[in-house]
């Protein structure tokens, strides 16, 4: 067992990681699609990548189990692996979000559709581009991007707040459309909690790049 | 580094993890007391318990990542610190789900309480019962108590099914407590959250355990 090795798995990982991300994202921008058009066979699409996004989580924690088993890592190898699996299971629920939505958006399908002045695409947009910057702050160790990811939860959170006002506001008006505001709301509240996952991988990036650089100093 | 000390790590770090999810559990309890009575000042209390569910997540991944550098792990003890490493992640999302379910009673106060025929409480024990169970199966390594776990999800999946149609009707037939009822069904789908929470560990006990059996007869 060489260090060259032990390296090539860390940048499998890496890889890995990166895939389990590109799989959450597109996931959520599937359900966002379903819901903008009402697509059922959308919604089947987002439910299949489920079942993938799940055995690929597990894939990266045996990837990462295996590594740390393989040798004594060094103090920032072991950081870096460990991150890996806590930003992983955030990804896994990121997919979890996507299928929410698509939940919703098969009961939506049975419904009238409610007049809503709201923007449920921008605000995943917004969403989806921080797990994309938390996951690149991540494989760069840069804690600069992963604040910028933190300072954007608020946008998110602002955005859900004015969803929830405006879909209770339509709901006293229009009794019928009033379960597809519902609907909207629960779309709108998944959203914000894939905001959440990017914010919590955010924070593993600052906590684990900060720690490793607290042991680097600590030995020099 | 004896191997006895690093036994003495896993055992404080088994009780500290089992600490996580007594803090945990009561901070959903503590929600679900703030909702039943809007009570403001549990409310607070909800609050305070995050900061410290926070600062034990560190503590718990830090004292996984000195376990895994103190020295080569043998495979079992290897999966069992990472397990407690996912475990934890999800333990802290539980408390996040108590501060959710908080912001909505502090929201409640200020609007008519809804007359709804459902039971949050019984919802709520049934979803920290899972909780409680799946770190009880964790620990114990107990993949029976893990499957009743996962099979209890569906029963809390049920009653935010059936909560989620009682507030949607109670909103058509009164407006004015439209705000309450909505509330309520945010609260349901918190607590939906936290069973699921439960059956990830549960998914991690099981997963783990079984891991950690298939290497051991791979070596014998």
């Amino acid at each position: 067992m060489t260090r060259t090795r032990f390296h090539q798995g860390l940048d499998d990982l890496k890889q890995k990681l990166l895939a389990m991300g590109g799989m959450a994202e597109q996931a959520v921008e599937r359900a966002v699609l379903a819901f903008q058009n009402r697509d059922l066979s959308v919604c089947e699409l987002v439910l299949r990548d489920e079942t993938q996004i799940n055995a690929a989580e597990r894939e990266v924690d045996e990837m990462a189990v295996d590594l740390l088993a393989m040798q004594q890592p060094m103090a920032v190898d072991l950081r870096f692996i460990v991150a890996c699996i806590k930003i992983n299971a955030d990804l896994e629920r990121v997919g979890d979000q996507a299928v929410n939505i698509v939940e919703r958006v098969m009961d939506m399908v049975n419904n009238p559709r409610a007049d809503l002045n709201i923007d449920i695409p921008r605000m995943a947009s917004l969403a989806i581009n921080m797990v994309r910057d938390a996951l690149n702050a991540f494989l760069q160790g840069n804690v600069e991007l992963a604040r910028s990811v933190l300072e954007r939860d608020d946008l998110v959170d602002n955005m859900n707040h004015e969803i929830f006002e405006a879909t209770s506001f339509a709901m006293t008006h229009n009794v019928e459309t009033q379960r597809d505001a519902i609907d909207t709301l629960i779309v709108a509240r998944n959203l914000e909690r894939v905001a959440d996952h990017a914010t919590n991988i955010a924070e593993d990036v600052i906590f684990w790049v900060r720690g490793a650089d607290v042991r680097h100093h600590a030995k020099t």
